[in-house]
């Protein structure tokens, strides 16, 4: 038998798979959709688009966009069986398990999916519609019926932004907040072999079902070593309170070493360009929260130039993300529910990239116990 | 940056993690659960000593197993919510997903659980022993409603193994059928890095609480690629319909390339030692379908020697797992679950150990697409 190699902890740096979905170079701060600047795509393009690109590697031309929305409008709904269950699965676990929430409705979902292992590619594109396009219909309904309030059916004329934001708050959306969402959504469609991405392709490497694979990736994003909860960056806002504490309250945390929630990222080492965008749409919507949030920024990379000079540290993706959904108006509760809209068109993108190849992911693990085998000990009395 | 390793696919040969759990030696034909050969305690132990062990690193006293016996009792029925909704999922999804009907009922179940990163390890224990020792109860229920039947609770004097055979069948289940499911329940706990167990630690690398965990590895475990079904190695035994016939079928499926459903296993190169031990058990348990079983095996195995010298191919675990359920009176339909019922334990144990860490599985993947950035082009008309 071959000598096994010992990966580093974590798989840290260790390549997993070969991708035509995209890409991250943390060290250029850029990263890309297929071979476009996801960037660039949040600027120029709407949400449905880029989830066809991410789907089957092209920009819809006008006929095959209009039949994409076609294909999302009939599965935005939220299923007969799934709707049946939704206030017992809302009444389940409490505030902070929306998410959990949406695992367990998309698991009820996708139980008919067939193994996507020698399936036919239609059908598994069917399903990861199914799954991608319900997502934010039971998000928003497991958040309205938490909150005690009627449930609202997604509309065929709004966009998936519109759709979200309505579908929460039951106002019609204004352009200028649905256009800050729909990039939203665009620039966290997808970001490398994150675990919940890794974690969808190893359960869809087995010949999983594209359901079972999202399961799989939704709850290792609820992980709180995962990152994405944009809420956590706004509490440290509030935790400061006011502008003129700003100074004090960032070289306080800087002193005892404490973690700044919303500054630094595992892969960036130049400012995420998700943050980059976030806050000029922020600045764009404009007001008091976007005009704090940028001072804390500036104080935070200012405090540490002079406090621990060489070490960078900048805002990422969930800093600004807070404070933009906060702008448009949606619950703080449903901020990283609304980073899983998104994502969900990634995963299942990956899930999609995964079932084309057959080979199951099975490493090996080292034993580090007592030295088998100890003879059983009989029972004592 | 460091040059990034590319691993070989699937991960095949690459220790991704340390673990006191067990560990398998494909050459020796020989596994085993912490110090003990598992097989040594398939024969002389129970499934909740063995649960014990998994768990907590130690065969209990008398004292620890009758407070494990009254933990597991408390939490073996169905939880109210997840009853409320059962109906709807046995409906859902069709005669194969009783997996996914599980899948979501734990989700639901493990609704409220609290992130493993940081947790009271104490909670976490109470999280496994509630998924676990709730799983059969949920299989079973799933198969009576979907069988159009009363479900059967389970009964606290009885051991996992009776229960099982009780909920299923609604029949008070034979010292000899009891103590056949208690070892194969046993042997199967565990089993390496396998796929289902790896999606679990990877899921609870990320800090997400147990329920998380366990239902992407339900996820996996249904791929066809994972192995883990007893019934298609029945199958065969029924497409060769009688014994005259076995010599042909097999000399016909060697001849043509064909795979022999239960027999190789991607690990051992020697008899698998779960099937030398289901073998034994259903000699003991006796009856025309073991011999029938032996017989094919038998015949595979020479017309191998003759056809590919050099080539061994045995018996795998599910070649006589399934003969063991049939003559226990199992339904076929619930070959796979009762293999569920029991990795779910080994399953939780490796996500307990896994929340002893806090390295998060994060590889890399190879970007193979067009290079960009590509322009994002205008909109056509």
């Amino acid at each position: 038998m071959r000598e096994p190699l010992i990966a580093p902890p974590g798989l840290k740096n260790v390549i997993v798979a070969d991708t035509a979905l995209g890409d991250v170079d943390g060290e250029a701060g850029f990263y890309h959709f297929r071979q476009y600047s996801a960037i660039e795509l949040a600027e120029k393009r709407t949400f449905e688009e880029v989830w066809h690109l991410m789907f089957t590697g092209r920009l819809p031309d006008p006929a095959e966009l209009a039949g994409f929305h076609a294909e999302i409008a009939a599965h935005q709904g939220i299923p007969d069986d799934v709707r049946a269950v939704l206030p017992v699965i809302a009444a389940s676990g409490g505030e902070r398990s929306t998410l959990a929430g949406l695992r367990t409705a998309l698991s009820l979902l996708g139980a008919g999916f067939p193994a996507s292992w020698g399936a036919d590619p239609a059908v598994l594109r069917d399903n990861a519609i199914r799954i991608a396009a319900a997502t934010p219909a039971i998000l928003a309904a497991l958040h309205r019926l938490r909150t005690g309030r009627d449930v609202i059916a997604p509309r065929a004329d709004l966009s998936t932004a519109g759709n979200w934001l309505w579908m929460l708050t039951g106002s019609e959306p204004t352009p200028e907040h649905e256009a800050a969402i729909n990039r939203y959504l665009i620039c966290t469609i997808d970001h490398g072999f994150n675990a919940s991405t890794f974690t969808a392709r190893v359960v869809a490497s087995a010949g999983a079902d594209v359901a079972s694979a999202i399961c799989g990736a939704i709850g290792t994003f609820t992980g709180p070593l995962h990152g994405g909860a944009p809420d956590r960056a706004l509490e440290a806002l509030d935790e400061i309170g006011s502008p003129d504490r700003v100074r004090d309250w960032v070289r306080t945390k800087i002193a005892t070493g404490d973690r700044i929630m919303g500054f630094g990222h595992p892969v960036y080492r130049t400012e995420d360009p998700r943050a980059r965008m976030l806050r000029e749409i922020g600045q764009k919507l404009g007001g008091p929260l976007i005009d704090f949030a940028t001072r804390v920024e500036a104080e935070v990379v200012q405090a540490l130039a002079e406090l621990k000079p060489g070490r960078e540290l900048h805002t990422n993706v969930e800093f600004y993300a807070g404070v933009v959904m906060e702008q448009c108006g949606i619950p703080r509760s449903m901020f990283t529910p609304t980073f899983a809209v998104s994502r969900v068109v990634g995963w299942a993108a990956q899930v999609l990239e995964q079932a084309e190849g057959t080979k199951i992911f099975r490493p090996s693990a080292r034993y580090v116990g007592t030295t088998p085998p100890v003879p059983v000990p009989a029972r004592t009395a």
